[in-house]
């Protein structure tokens, strides 16, 4: 059974609270207990944190602990090219997932300076984008 | 069972001809044919062309006949205005994905006029991207 | 009596459909209606297409068939240069019509390529800038 | 019968001196002459003003005294923040106009900082921009 | 005790009319009123005008008859150097106060040409700005 | 007594240390002690670091445990979008405050990605920036 | 004997009649008859459209029927990134051809999207570009 | 003789107070001294104005009075197009004079938008900069 | 019969040295005789320099003694505007080439400073660029 | 014996592993290794952190305890305007290094914030970069 | 008697020939003799060059040989920041001269990089340029 | 032992006349005697020019007469994508050197152009960073 390690960026810790008519009610929690509730062929690990360096050390220690990772950067998609530089530093696959569509908010947050260093990104498909990005992690040289 | 329209734009029916060390040697057909064996709970219609007008009317027509939309606008995704306003137009979901990864490619390649009027974007994970979008849209409003 | 030819271009035919809230509720046909219902002293043609080709085509044309122009291009307003240059190909006036103040909307629509190649510009005054621009076309020349 | 004040910025008291190529030879009194004989069925008042803060007085006094206004701001079209915000400020309806098609110029004309608050924006149309404008605030919300 | 100009730039006349969302209801005359409620151990001058050569004027006179100046350039905020200038000319410090947060409107609005040449900047605590910056120049020296 | 919650961020623990001909002799504990002196009708917390996810975490346990905040993000003004985010998923009042004139020094120096999320921003008036920032969130909701 | 395909895009069938000045007066069938007079030891076909769609879909085509293309893009050159996916996407060689100078035109005709994806390009010659790409394409794998 | 127009812009009534390290200790008064001191062949007005409808008046009024005029738009010079209109509006020669080399001072003042409506621009070369201009004048159509 | 001068630029010595991948193994004499021996109608003079002003000072010299140019700018294409002003001043007919396809490499490479003051430019088809260069010097005025 | 800090950012504790064609096989043990072998006059302390605030924090403490740092931020170089002020607050000499050539990468990475604040760069000299940098550090005020 | 150098850079040696329209019919010799038929009281040297180092080279010498220099550097004004350097290094006054008005024409014509580094610049007055800028040399610490 | 040019560019003859408080008071004599007193193990040749021709021709020299090269390309650092080419053409390692920290200084000394083409660069370490850069060469193949 493959491993997947499913890290959640700084404010993320903050959903349900925080512009809820973007985010939605559920907690992060309440989101962690749905996706384990529809993922039933991995092993996975919740990560949250708000701290960029603690991202990036589980960056670094899941290449050989897990055999993918989904990652919502939060804010940092804006800007850490040092979280960027992690994701280019392992050889394992990572897929960046937002919750909601960053191209249809600020024009900030439309630029991804992570995005060009995972496999993919899946963005504005809600709490089903991490369920969407462990399938296909699941998928993945298996087809 | 929801009807899915699948919309492929310019240069798509190349697949399996262009540029394979990006797409992979899959024409069109297999791909399409590997989503119908792998999506059992819906209808699906599979559209391609070339031609800006073609896929606006399209969209267009799929409201009335689709309960959502993938669309792949090739890289009509960079400039065709008239098929963003053909997507805000209809009041069906629409997800647009793209088979690479257009973050990691040419600058012009990672700006997409017709994301913000998408509900989400899914790239770089192959011909999956069709698949999880498809999921998407029969995951929506069921749960 | 003059001969006016009358082009709307992409999503237009969605009128009374798409984002009412800016547009009306009337569709392209009831405009068109009241147009006709204002305009006594010019001989109408209306013309719609969300085809780019169709549309040079058209302005090709119009220069041996008719005494002006009116434009409404949608979305081609923002890159079509094709259809600027058969504007600036044909020797009759042009004059370029938005239903809503595209002054007013997302940044990308400030921006008209055709513009520079038509005779004027009338943005924001709802279906009556067909009316005043045909009503323009009507007294050039003749004052 | 409604009341409309049309305003002219800098250096349109100039018409008819000022690069006549572009603007024609018609002074302003002519221009103004040439309007009143036209429009029948409303009460104009005409003011011309080289002055940001005269016209900004204008259009605050506006509000009270007229049921709307056509204003070609010149030169101000470009950079006079404070004028926009005047206009925002009264709740008539406002149509800019300019005699020469902006589009086709300079650069530095194509930018209209006050157009995102009127109604809408008429260019290119000569002196019969104006009329036009006035007929468009004659027949708002009597259809 | 020490004499304070509070100068106010064009269409700061309009509060309490001009969008009452974010200005709020009290015109002009009213917040003049409640500043000098507050402040009782300065003597106030209050100066308002839309015209930029007056504030300039203002701004040149202050140096002899004031100990300090707040000034609200309103939309010259964004463009002129010409009063930036004045203030860099004068040797009495100077505040500049916006009642708004211009840092959340439009993009325009974010960029001050005058406050480089201001002792500093308050934005976004309404009527109160004032006060605080009154209170400012008061301390200032005092301390 | 409304509790207040002040908060400092990176290289600000060096006042006194740094750039003294900008930011003054003392260091911040001697600022700390002058506010406290100056404000006696509120709890004042206070806080400093250099970690951007010590800021989050204040920012976020703030909502329940302060009335307000006061924060001089330091260098993060330029670029942390983390805590932006931070402030923007809170429901209480956040001035922003910088010591010297951010407008008046280095270009990068004068974009501010955080002001927009609060409440407004006081810059340039040195430590005295801080209490008048404490003093509206003192006086917000009582007028 | 080598075939070779020469496409010509949106507006070039008004040769003759548009911008007589720049473009010369022969119109597109004395051009191809000049060229089919100078070059004999080839096939020629000659392919005009308007239609973006018809470009792609002969490009496609030309893979299996030509052993090279001769191509003058006309407006699309500057912003048809579907007619450069299409030359990315066959093998054959491809020489984009430009009449005029685009270079000593407007700023939005030196741009070219399309020739990053030829082999190279010709501008300036007017109709004898056709033949010297043709010449090269002819040349090629000879030498 | 020639009669010459010398017309000083926006806070050039602060010359001798204002950042006198650059612009020297002489009054406004002092110069204009100087210059009648130094020019004996020309009938000389001096116009100073804070106001920019005054500027525009006073050049309106040029064309029939004088022969030729010598500005120093101060500020106006890096956003007054309604000046940059007046000067192409007079069909004298104008030139443009500033007292420092705006070359090299803050970035801003580099762009004068009015230079390309006059016939020439002096900068940097102090008050001998008016003197120099006025020469020129009266060369002017001599030799 | 016409006498043509050949310009190359700086490093066009090093060919068959420099980047041979992209420019061939032929070095520049190889190259000059392959022109000599493809050519026979015209009397072709070959000069090659890294100095700016000497190949200046070819331009300029070039107007008395040759019917026409061929230039290979190399990278002072990118940055000599006193190149381009040599080549606007004589009246004799110039066209630029390139061996390699400057719009497919490096972004500073897609710039041509030169071009607009060229007749035309030839990129991307080795060195049969100037030979199809010459022809068309050789067929102008011929035809 | 002078005492210099080797400070290094995040993903540096990847030496060996990420991308081993740019940074070579040795991990950063090997290269402190190497360095304290070729470094005999001088006490070297190395320190790596992934954090921001950790790295801040040494600069700091660095004023007091050596007489010069070297620091390869690593990503931070170019966004952490934080890192940047900690260099300008101490007074030791810092100089940067870089591993690889920074100027011959994405371009995102030609740009370094910190660069400004320290001595100088030293990039693209692979692991004898920090030698060099120790080097000169120890010639500093003794020569 | 002071000396004064007066330096041409590259094509002003094809004055008389290049651009009439722009530029007049007197080549620089006829320039040059009317200098002198006109300036009576100083040594004036005359340096054309097309060369960049030649310039640099004269600039250095002029140090110790003249009391001021008067340069057109032509284009090398738009990008030859070496000249810029020279004219920085040495410690005489240097005034820029441009004969026609750089402000009114090509976009690139605008940027002077040497500018910065002159005493002044004076544009669009001709020939009579050189002249009243060796006239301000000779005023130069005599008042 | 090995042979190692040194390259100095434009204006480098100035040093210890040039704005000596940035480059100090040696001259490049001085400064070539230092170096050669620190570097025993290698055969220096030194070679200055103001000649961006002569540069191109040594680096093209080299090739065969040096094992490396150190070069200091003053201002043509910042344009000279001549010297970049040859700079690329050549297949012996070269170091590029500024005296001062070119990232602290003026805008367009940023950015350097040649840079991306050697092996490294360092900066901002004064008449030591020559023997830093040949120390490295020396190194070079050698561990």
């Amino acid at each position: 059974m493959k491993k997947i390690l499913i890290i959640n960026g700084p404010n993320l810790n903050m959903l349900g609270i925080r512009k809820r008519e973007l985010y939605g009610n559920e907690n992060l929690e309440d989101i962690n207990n749905f996706i384990k509730s529809q993922v039933h062929d991995a092993e996975l690990t919740f990560f949250q944190s708000n701290s960029e360096d603690e991202i990036i050390d589980q960056i670094h220690a899941a290449m050989k602990l897990y055999d993918g990772a989904v990652i919502n950067p939060g804010a940092f998609t804006h800007y850490s090219y040092a979280i960027a530089d992690a994701i280019e530093a392992v050889d394992i696959p990572v897929v960046e997932v937002h919750i909601t569509n960053i191209h249809a908010r600020e024009e900030h947050r439309r630029k991804s300076v992570t995005a060009p260093y995972c496999a993919g990104q899946i963005s504005g498909l809600g709490k089903f984008g991490y369920i969407l990005a462990i399938n296909w992690l699941l998928i993945l040289n298996t087809n």
